[in-house]
């Protein structure tokens, strides 16, 4: 493990090849840092002794203690561990702690790469548990890229006229291959040390050139990352934890970069492509089940801040829709208790979370989020869109009055008040608000996808003869 | 573990004390009989050797083998075993399996009587081991008897205009107590061995009377069963699994009850009456997130199988809404497994379930019996509630027509068509499905209940400090 | 007009054809009357001076004072006086009032009989005409047959395998035509003086024999009723108003049917055949917009009753639910209030209700019946499914302990309590009850034939204008 | 009716009293314009022949063609122009026309004066009717301040610690009044001409200074506008209609500001000032019933150029979440026709709409616009949240390779798709976005004031009366 400090000076060192509006930015340009301070925090919560054994864990490989973000998880306890910790960092950040991703893809290599190497004789388990070493030695914050641009959504990859709108091998050398294509959507790129990359779809044997996966450093030569920056409104002197922080989404386009075999993982074994998309999705999924009730704790919390600032806490309709809130996130807290308790182990020593439960617990995490913003609005009134701006409550002109009028009640000074409508302002009704409201609905996988996946994977037919069996119907 | 056919037998010599429709009736009466089958069938699958550790279990008192529905649980892998149960149970009803009510007190009991024994010195525990013995030895059969009749909501049970509107003792002898009163709703009264007797609320100091739990056979003197028997449409050609089977709801009234002192489990010790109608209402929601799922395969594999017949099967629409039962069925189960995962030992040994999950998935049961009715109902659309009699489809006059027209592909007979609309139109469309659905709502605690506990368990104050936290909200 | 002892009297001259549970059924059959009261109720509100301009209007033919059962909408303040005739109705019996579907027929024929005329110069209109006549001055009860079986949905009537599956034309007189075929869902065939029958889909040229409408009696020779009644249990002591009503939907069958041609308004002219089935559906569905919101109109009171008795009226989730549901009903009468404002002239004189309003406002009922029964069960609690039978309220051995107990207050008699939980036990868990539910989401046109009928008439194309208009992007 | 060139000129002329970013900004400032321009177009809009008679009326003080923003209603058809106009204004901006407020404002006075004056022999209604004079001749655009601040809101008015947190009089002079205070959420009162202020609640006799009405120019000596200005993110190269507009909010402080007594129309007649917060409140939701039609034809709009985007505009499920968005917005619109048809003449010749019907329309809409951004989002994908800046689009670095991988198909340009997903960006995804998001939440009323004016003004005792006829209670 190391100190976020170090972190941060690997991440200066890097070659620049951020993008963002129009220009060339540094990795620690002011728009980029809130979205910096975030994965620092990771690796401040796993130096805090108090989180010892949440964000941390112990090796597999090595023995030794680790931060959980660079771990394979080789227990149901392991999964249930890392859906805590992703839970208690979203209570520090009040919105996506980002570290997940990188790890999700990791552990959906660590059973394919072995999956592959059982059915084929290839070496893709050796390299990468030596890439997994210097993960966890080097402690790597990752972002991973799945998402191909897609192009026309009727054509598969290799019917496209462009065939680069799913990233693809363009050459294989004796030393590795070089690529090229687009991944969007790539949230923390912009901040990560690394970009792993996992294709996005089932393949069929047409498309080997894209059966492709591997990990780059994220300023690999020919790599750049068109970005989109999200944080609060700047603040001068209502600073706060979550005013602070930010994220970014990347636009990662390869344009022609070289992978040495040592960080290939999959290269034209197509028939794996569609087992590691749907393997990393569904970490990523089960992951989200530890996430999400974080972020309802948050919702939860400002929605009942806010009712004790309007003076109207008790109201049942208000404590009502609490609890509305509390049964959207311990669900899918307990779709994701449910999928490590039915996990299963893979032939690697992986444990992977039970489809089914990681997937009703994504989808309703997806189904929700719009209607939790809509109670916390609902309850917050009008002012987080109409709040003056900060600086107006400290000009000589406006301050005391907005002050003076600011207030509800003595119990409650007016600087509260403004910090808790500005939060809320922040979170329902800013670009930033509106970014995470989104990937509410689509990170990690839209709940179209969910189902998808769920009546791809249940046993209908079961329930059917079921049915058939009360009715006295003969199959 | 007995025979269901020592169960009838048993039941059968019981006193007469059954009331329906103004006549007193036996307890094989043909009304009476679709519930009765229903509680055999619980008997023959602890008997079926395929279910051998699910439907039965090792006693912790005797050692023995014993059927699971007289099992007091003593571990996270016990709760999980009950839900699976309860939900394989449902797959052979097609509805309630109505045991669990008896076993669901039985713990309650087991957990409370141990307790105040702990706090109060009193012998209630061993008494209990005793009654539980005697319960395990005999595979007891027994309904709960919770909701009191209540009078004037307003008042407390000492404040009543009629003392008797919550069941209370009114005599206190050398050998026993004598109680009067009513209890509502109590499902399976009437063809139970015995009725296991807890408190509906918290009670205060002046209510020591109506501090009381105790057990007695179902045709004890003094007690009338008001019963209301609810079963499908009687067939005569169309006979069905479902078709045959059925439920009952008593109102069951204590007219001056004698109670031996080794059958009472509580009277007076107000401050642990509402300890106990939480705890009995706490593993009654448990059993549904086991049950709850069961009766969601039956409307999933209904859904399915008329879409089929309909030939729309694959339509989106439909997919979507299969999808969305899964939902609802897995997220009530997952909550019961994180219930289990969650839960914690009682100092009598007896695994106590989580409140939060077992309420989240209770609740959400309750709130979506509607919605997946209406699923069914959409897709099956007004056939369930125009279909001729069964009658008519077997009459010389209308028999054969009927059967012409009711057929819609070569690959389904028309007796099957016939049976699927016949079979939905008994889930959805009859007096008997009325009563599931409403008990879908309110059996074992309706939402508002749910939404209380959980209001009164959750730590929303935590929730506001996390607020508050990254609000910069000092305290 | 006539008396509703008329209509009762020429009820019980026809000839008996109605088949119910085996048996050759009398129209004053028992098991029937209670849907034959509905129908005489419409005779007794027209000559009720109360409702005179409601329940009545003038005839555009004659001139005359009719019942607006039997009127063709003349302009918008018409299909508003139908609405409201609707919903006055709905009060009265609690349910649906049954007598609209045959009226909805007739002004769907006054506009396509014309339409044809003026296409083809045929002679529908005059018929139409003679038959209305008929219609106003005997004021005929009709039921509409429209639902045909439709065997396989994947076929079109006229590649079924048994071309009978949908109702057809099989042999042309010079004195009129034979059909054969059957009708599903037709409601209240079992107490309508006569049935009129029109297309249930749009046709195509090879398929001239299923373009067909006509009115025939309900008794005509070769018409079998395979009825099933629905009514709530039959009381013996607490009678009322609802307990005595009920209906009945026939599964209609034309074994060889002969129709003389004056009472033939479609025969081969399959380029109007969906236009006749899709105004029918269009006048029902404006029907519904009055019918609707009678019905909810009784849950709320219903709601409102149940919540004063057990003394929690004022609660706000209570209130809010009933908000809840104003908003359900006053949002489809006012659909139907826009459905007449932006309705149009057709070239009979007929006012045709605007489709796309009509819609919404039907869709809007579908989609929340299912929600507003669930507000009422949440708000009664489990007593409707649960309340003994009414019988053991009046027998010696248990009547007056029943009475003692289901008290809530001095304010509320015993009887009250009583009826109130029957009632709602009536409506929302029983057999008949289950038939309205169901009927509330499929009767006039379920809400995925309301989708259907939104996406093919509204100017979705419009709308996607104004998005590139915004957007400055040129088409 | 004046030239929006002249209506900016006028603008521009005004005191400078704009306070935004702890800034005083000219009414020009570029900040600003955005939120002008929409003001603007509502001069152009009745300039255009093609809406004469819809962005039009005729002055029922002086028969001159007047912009219908300046009218008062006459007659339900008026009330249905006024919907249709706000409806067609949305089409241009893409969101809130905001000019309706003023006019919403000036119909409750016109009712209100006159019935104080019938009630008290006062003389508002002649000074209401010369100052309404100067709106028509002068074409005057105009905010409405009603919402105060209200300090603690257990207190009523006159109880609250600081007596300024609802506005009151605090000087009575000869010529006019002296009011304090502020009022908040004041949407486009930096870019009005007037203020136009109207109390926020019912009244008691205690509290004569708080029942003050009056209007003001909007740089009044001691008017501070304390502003919140709202617009998409600025363009450089994809200019378009919607991204050159925006909106203002303002917390209005008043701070000791001199009315003369010709524009004060309510000055201490406590019985009158909820009356008017009412009758304003109801004509804003009547106007919302055609705002709203407005914004969904939009968000129907984008979901369908979207999904053509995508390629998936015929999936079944797109096209019923379609069909979901037209019942939301023809119900709101069909309540907004009803409470036209359903509306009442005032003593001053105004029409009143209904309030059930304006009720729940508004209802409605503020209970579905999360659900509608939610389809939206979810139709979408992530794109709008992660869309590079437009810069990139443009760069030399990035844009050709943006430009390539943004392409779907050959049907649509780069440029469209980059348009599309821009706009999209702006509707769901800005802090613009959120702030119309909330609005349509709160703006004009939230649905828990709706709710509360449904329950207050619908006859829940006659619905009651009828199930108790029904069920055969007597009363």
């Amino acid at each position: 493990m190391i100190q976020s400090g170090e972190f941060f000076e690997r991440l200066k060192r890097m070659r620049d090849n951020i993008y963002m509006g129009g220009k060339l930015l540094r990795r620690d340009d002011p728009q980029l840092m809130p979205g910096v301070r975030v994965i620092m925090l990771t690796y401040d919560l796993a130096a805090d002794p108090q989180h010892k054994g949440l964000f941390t864990a112990t090796s597999h490989l090595s023995g030794k203690e680790i931060n959980r973000f660079t771990h394979v998880h080789q227990s149901p306890e392991d999964l249930m561990k890392k859906q805590e910790m992703t839970r208690v960092g979203i209570h520090r950040t009040g919105f996506c702690i980002q570290r997940c991703m990188g790890i999700d893809a990791m552990n959906a290599l660590s059973v394919v790469t072995r999956e592959v190497d059982d059915a084929k004789g290839t070496e893709y388990g050796g390299r990468f548990r030596a890439y997994l070493k210097h993960w966890q030695e080097n402690d790597i914050s990752a972002a991973c890229a799945q998402t191909d641009v897609k192009g026309n959504r009727k054509l598969r990859p290799h019917e496209q006229k462009d065939p680069d709108h799913y990233v693809r091998i363009v050459e294989r050398r004796k030393d590795g291959i070089v690529v090229r294509g687009a991944k969007t959507h790539i949230t923390m790129a912009a901040h990560a040390d690394e970009i792993v990359v996992v294709p996005t779809r089932v393949l069929t044997k047409d498309e080997k050139d894209w059966a492709v996966a591997f990990a780059i450093p994220a300023d690999a030569k020919g790599l750049k990352l068109v970005n989109r920056a999200s944080a609060p409104r700047q603040r001068k002197h209502l600073t706060s934890p979550m005013a602070d922080l930010g994220s970014s989404d990347a636009f990662v386009i390869f344009d022609d970069v070289f992978v040495p075999w040592e960080r290939v993982f999959l290269a034209g074994e197509v028939d794996f492509a569609g087992r590691l998309a749907l393997l990393f999705a569904l970490y990523h999924r089960h992951s989200y089940c530890g996430c999400k009730p974080g972020v309802t704790d948050i919702l939860i919390g400002l929605t009942s801040l806010v009712s004790e600032y309007h003076g109207v806490e008790k109201a049942q309709h208000i404590q009502h829709k609490i609890a509305d809130m509390i049964g959207v996130g311990e669900l899918i807290y307990a779709a994701g208790i449910a999928a490590a308790v039915k996990s299963e182990k893979a032939s690697s020593g992986t444990q992977i979370p039970n489809t089914i439960y990681a997937n009703v617990g994504r989808r309703h995490a997806g189904e929700n989020i719009y209607h939790e913003h809509n109670i916390l609005a609902d309850i917050s009134g009008g002012l987080p869109a109409t709040l003056p701006f900060e600086e107006d409550f400290f000009s000589e002109e406006t301050g005391d009055l907005l002050n003076k009028y600011i207030v509800h009640s003595e119990q409650v000074p007016a600087e509260n008040q403004h910090r808790c409508f500005r939060t809320i302002s922040d979170v329902i009704c800013s670009g930033f608000g509106g970014v995470w409201q989104l990937a509410g609905v689509h990170g990690g996988g839209s709940p179209i996808m969910e189902t998808i996946a769920l009546l791809g994977n249940y046993d209908v037919a079961q329930r059917k003869r079921l049915a058939k069996y009360i009715a006295g119907i003969k199959e």
